[in-house]
């Protein structure tokens, strides 16, 4: 590993740019290449001299990438991408549909095992950070309950849903974690939550010129699945007041374990995220556990893995003996 | 693994019961022995039913014990009895002696490559789970700043060293971290702080009859390396109530990074831990990584690892089709 890691990115948006940024952060890693399928005329990446190659290239860049980082959505683009590119690379993904995690894992382990790749999924921080801290809450306190707070953050589909309502202009919708519920799992009281009881919704919204606030405010708040279960509130601004002040990204969100010792010492372990970018952070975790992907293969390591199969030492850029010695 | 990971406990203090208390919790794990200097008749053990040996017994067990936990100080039981006890059995211990770190491991290393065992070495929770997360916030977000705060916490080297004036019959000190120097943290200020900024200490302290209280505060806020750059409070309280309120053991603390991804996006992570006990929740955290060592020495690993070395995978007690189904 005197050479650098040469990384790939694959697909060019929100995340991608994260991850292109990412990089820049990262003494160990270079970028070789953007791949979309808006191809070359289609892509602006933050740094002008960086190559950008249609999709149907990067077969072409198997001697030059170490490691692709596949910055698709979990909907469509990773379930055919991951497995194919696979074939190919080593694989980062950030697949989050968690219904389907087991079916990708597989289709993916197939492919990498015989392709002799390591292909890391489910990599950013829900899934991902969180889930590491899941497991490892309640390895180190077995008895006990947790409990994931999200927020405050803005929700993409919260706010398509709000958007796709007639009269409608723009929109955005905050997960607002309930300060209350959380005190109460910190104090220990491990109360039984549902997702409506630790969560509020705020909607910011600019209407269509002569549209009713008021049919709106109510289509809102009693949309299924997406507010009706929970306190919402919706503010009506001006775009222009949207355009200024409305366009980031924030998200973050608390795993609390509430545990019991001996008998019934309280113990509680808390893990949080406060994050003024979601995709810059997100990118900033793939391209951590792109430099782990690299080791593993090192190391003789094939196939799918989580961030459940990877260790510190592999994620870091600082050799054992550092992290021993300034980090224990 | 079909039967449960037999475990044997070298040394009975408070670490030494609260690894007891937690064996208990764990289901897939039984406790063999406890091994004393003190031998069957020096010590209790919780459930009366434990089996008690004297440590020179130790060797007998081969055959018996998966993984021996080491309950014993760092300042002179750990250097000596990991690297003895490596020669015979797996081993977990939580060596804290942070500048000695290298050349235990060197210690411990040598011996276990050399009978085939794995030999965890400085676990708990800091070092431990607090390393894990100084690793893990500066890997994901390489540019910023990461800082440590102990407490609110009892200190047992400030106890002692309040407990040796002359004139003080009993004491307790509690470790404080300073709420504003977390929040300016918590803000993205990236403040230079000093141990003595992040922290106050407060002692509770029982006078021997006749001795001047004065005199007992001044000495104590006066004290070099312990006191003297501390926001310190000095409280007498009687016997009665010293024995009735500080009697426990609670600890804890956060671990924050401050990073930026991007142009200057604050990105925040915390750890934090409010402890009850703290050595029923380092025993706790010693207790699961001795599943991680039974399961790395079935793979395959030999040799002196810490928690960096340790996958979540080998720390649970779930299987991995579990862990990508329910935790990711």
């Amino acid at each position: 590993m005197s050479q650098t890691i040469r990384i790939g990115i694959c697909g060019y948006g929100n995340l991608g740019r994260g991850v292109e940024r990412s990089i820049s952060q990262q003494a160990d890693m270079s970028l070789v290449a953007i791949f979309s399928r808006r191809g070359k005329a289609g892509v602006e990446p933050l740094n002008p001299l960086t190559t950008v190659e249609h999709l149907d290239q990067m077969i072409h860049y198997q001697d030059k990438i170490d490691v692709m980082i596949l910055c698709g959505g979990s909907a469509t683009d990773l379930p055919e991408q991951t497995p194919m590119i696979a074939q190919y690379f080593n694989t980062i993904d950030s697949f989050d549909t968690h219904a389907k995690i087991p079916e990708h894992f597989a289709a993916v382990d197939k492919i990498a095992q015989k392709h002799q790749h390591v292909s890391i999924i489910s990599v950013g921080w829900d899934p991902g950070l969180f889930s590491i801290n899941r497991v490892l809450a309640e390895a180190v306190l077995p008895v006990g309950e947790s409990y994931t707070f999200w927020g405050k953050g803005l929700s993409q589909g919260h706010s398509d849903a709000v958007r796709r309502i007639e009269g409608v202009k723009h929109a955005v919708q905050y997960t607002i974690p309930s300060q209350d519920a959380m005190n109460r799992v910190r104090q220990g009281e491990q109360p039984q939550l549902s997702t409506g009881d630790k969560h509020s919704r705020e909607c910011f919204v600019v209407l269509e010129e002569g549209a009713d606030a008021a049919r709106i405010e109510q289509a809102i708040k009693t949309m299924p699945d997406y507010f009706v279960d929970y306190e919402t509130s919706v503010q009506f601004i001006s775009e222009a007041n949207f355009m200024q002040e409305y366009q980031e990204m924030p998200h973050g969100g608390v795993v609390i374990r509430s545990g019991q010792t001996g008998e019934q010492t309280q113990q509680t372990y808390e893990f949080k995220l406060n994050l003024g970018s979601n995709p810059e952070f997100t990118g900033s975790v793939l391209v951590a556990y792109a430099r782990a992907a690299h080791k593993m293969k090192q190391a003789g390591q094939v196939g799918a893995k989580t961030v459940f199969d990877v260790t510190l030492g592999d994620l870091s850029a600082k050799s054992a003996q550092d992290l021993r010695k300034f980090y224990l």
